[in-house]
């Protein structure tokens, strides 16, 4: 892999059930600079609450993950398990626990079964470098049916580095943060002030711009790891290698929350909404996420229905200023309303053609003003009842 | 019947299609005391703005109300389409335009069919007096599966009156306000400032407290008509017969509001939500609402899953204060989990034969103060995608 300096590796804990590799461990040989972002949701899983204090440094070496389980709403005793998780891993690597970050994602309020996950730690500890991106991206699965890993590269001075990613996602899954884990690792040497601002405005246009049914995880967790082992100078702000970096960096965490709302529970339809002419761009994206949210036009887009209605009346209830006389829409390129009506003519035809598409585009003009917003959505499907209806079963 | 003084008719006028009475009346002898709540959607239908204009005088004589179609995105023709119809039925009658409330519900974006509502109007006037509360609120229905009806009497110093009630629901349902459309008539004479007030308040716990979908209706309008034919003295400000009057008030309200839920579109369960020991009732309505809008709980309720975390989860998102640590949850009569931790026992088990009920109650106790609120709400179903894919088809 030409990502240098990182070591992977994946185990089969039976953390739920047994059958596939749930855990999984990311390290460096010394420790990286580290920036993270966490879920806004005040009922914070215990690996939350444990990573949120450690990354408080800026530095972590290591990040242990388990699918399957959450480890939330399980009190002093998710506490204690998430600690001694991380004791156990840095105890084998030799590093202070400090240096170690952990995840969980799964179902919320059961316990983690600590005696099947202890046992599968030395396997951990031992696999190290025996497995790739690839099979990180699939150990943190849960209802995601394909795994997601993002990789782009580039060269300072003739340096080359990489920045890459996996994510994971499909259900619980809204902005603030959206994804539910995801991990940015690259063997840059990066301005730790630096990285944590990309980190942050990146993860704004990206992650916190998806939702596939609105609910905010307990467990979102977005972590980035870069540990200068590609040998290039350090990036620093205000510099051509710090832009070309943040477009890599932005490009693998857009490209990574597209592929959570593509793998969304019962997804069938990957809609991109945009917003314009709105008053300004925190109220776009008010009115954005009201029509990505909103169940009865994700139903609509289900349906292959070219309901625009449905749509006006979520701008309507979003919060967002709105005139209803200046409204517009269209379907990629079809105007199927203009001045709040329908456009007639041959928009409802041409309008179903477009929503027949597995991919298009929504465009609101608000007609008010510059502000602006685009948030990325999947549709509401019978799939998605079922999944939920049954998950933890 | 019993309610004095208003006379009903319904007829066919074909709007969406042919083979149901689909246009209604309601009229009385003489100017009525009239209260309305209209939604809050900025995107407001045509009779919305028609109704709201007129209803500032505190008084109304008619109303005309068809299903079918919304006038709702349909601009200056629907403001003109609006006028007209109210227009025919005010000569018809000989009254002035300004006295009669016009309501429309269905689907949004399409023109009224003039043509044939106008031709429907002479059999609709002439009809008035054949039709009685439940044809009315079958009139109204568009996917609701059964007319919504209360009635409730009084009497007071020996005469007797009657509050009534009709609404219609089914989707697009959420607070500000909830129904799409709901008429509360009585007979009994009530001072016209008591009468908005008790109205408002009373829809705040009734109409403002069910969520079906999260989705705030275009055309949500609750008018109430108070025509004095019953005899009565008129009802004043802080009396017993205040009182009286505003308990049948608010127990019409109520039970037309859970009707709504009961049909919420593709329901299979009727759940009310009671979130107490919040900072506020304020904030423990937002939590309330959180976890009643939730996909993930309430395709769990369709799965009869005692996922309790999901709604722990719910909470934490609310924007609700919350402390994790004093979180607690029964189903029923069930406690599932205190101290924001499972409860164990046979909690799981016994939780989950709780959710298999049609009807049940999940408390959660914030553990922070005094603040409480109930809401009530449905399930997400199959169903509920089924019909929001086809609705216009």
């Amino acid at each position: 892999m030409a990502l240098k300096g990182f070591q992977f590796s994946v185990v089969e804990a039976a953390i739920k059930k047994p059958g596939r590799k749930d855990l999984a461990l990311i390290c460096c040989e010394a420790p990286a600079v580290a920036a993270a972002v966490f879920t806004t949701n005040k009922v914070k899983a215990a690996p939350v609450l444990l990573s949120a204090e450690r990354i408080t440094g800026g530095r972590a070496q290591a990040l242990v993950v388990n699918s399957g389980n959450a480890n939330a709403c399980t009190g002093s005793q998710g506490m204690q398990d998430a600690r001694e998780t991380t004791r156990l891993v840095a105890e084998g690597l030799g590093i202070a626990p400090e240096l170690v970050q952990v995840c969980s994602t799964g179902v919320i309020g059961v316990p983690l079964p600590m005696e099947r996950l202890s046992a599968a730690i030395p396997g951990l500890l031992a696999g190290r470098g025996n497995a790739g991106l690839d099979d990180l991206a699939a150990a943190i699965m849960t209802t995601d049916t394909f795994p997601k890993a993002v990789t782009r590269s580039g060269s300072i001075g003739g340096v080359s580095y990489t920045v890459a990613g996996v994510a994971k996602g499909a259900g619980m899954i809204m902005p603030n943060m959206a994804t539910m884990l995801s991990f940015i690792l690259t063997d840059a040497a990066v301005d730790p002030a630096l990285v944590d601002q990309l980190f942050r405005s990146g993860i704004e246009r990206s992650f916190n711009a998806i939702t596939i049914d609105g609910d905010t995880s307990t467990n979102d967790t977005c972590l980035l790891l870069a540990n200068g082992a590609a040998g290039t100078p350090v990036i620093r702000p205000v510099t051509a290698e710090a832009e070309q970096f943040a477009q890599l960096l932005d490009e693998v965490l857009l490209e990574l929350a597209k592929l959570i709302v593509k793998d969304g529970e019962g997804a069938t339809k990957f809609v991109e909404i945009r917003i314009r002419g709105a008053v300004s761009d925190a109220d776009a994206k008010r009115a954005a996420l009201a029509v990505a949210n909103s169940s009865l036009v994700k139903t609509a887009f289900f349906g292959q229905d070219a309901n625009w209605g449905r749509i006006f009346a979520a701008v309507g209830y979003s919060g967002s200023a709105v005139d209803p006389d200046r409204l517009a829409l269209w379907f990629d390129e079809v105007c199927m309303a203009q001045n709040g009506v329908f456009a007639g003519g041959d928009a409802e035809a041409r309008g179903t053609e477009v929503l027949r598409q597995k991919e298009f585009t929504v465009t609101v003009d608000l007609g008010l003003g510059e502000g602006n917003a685009t948030v990325y959505t999947s549709d509401l499907s019978h799939e998605y009842v079922s999944i939920n209806a049954d998950y933890r079963t």
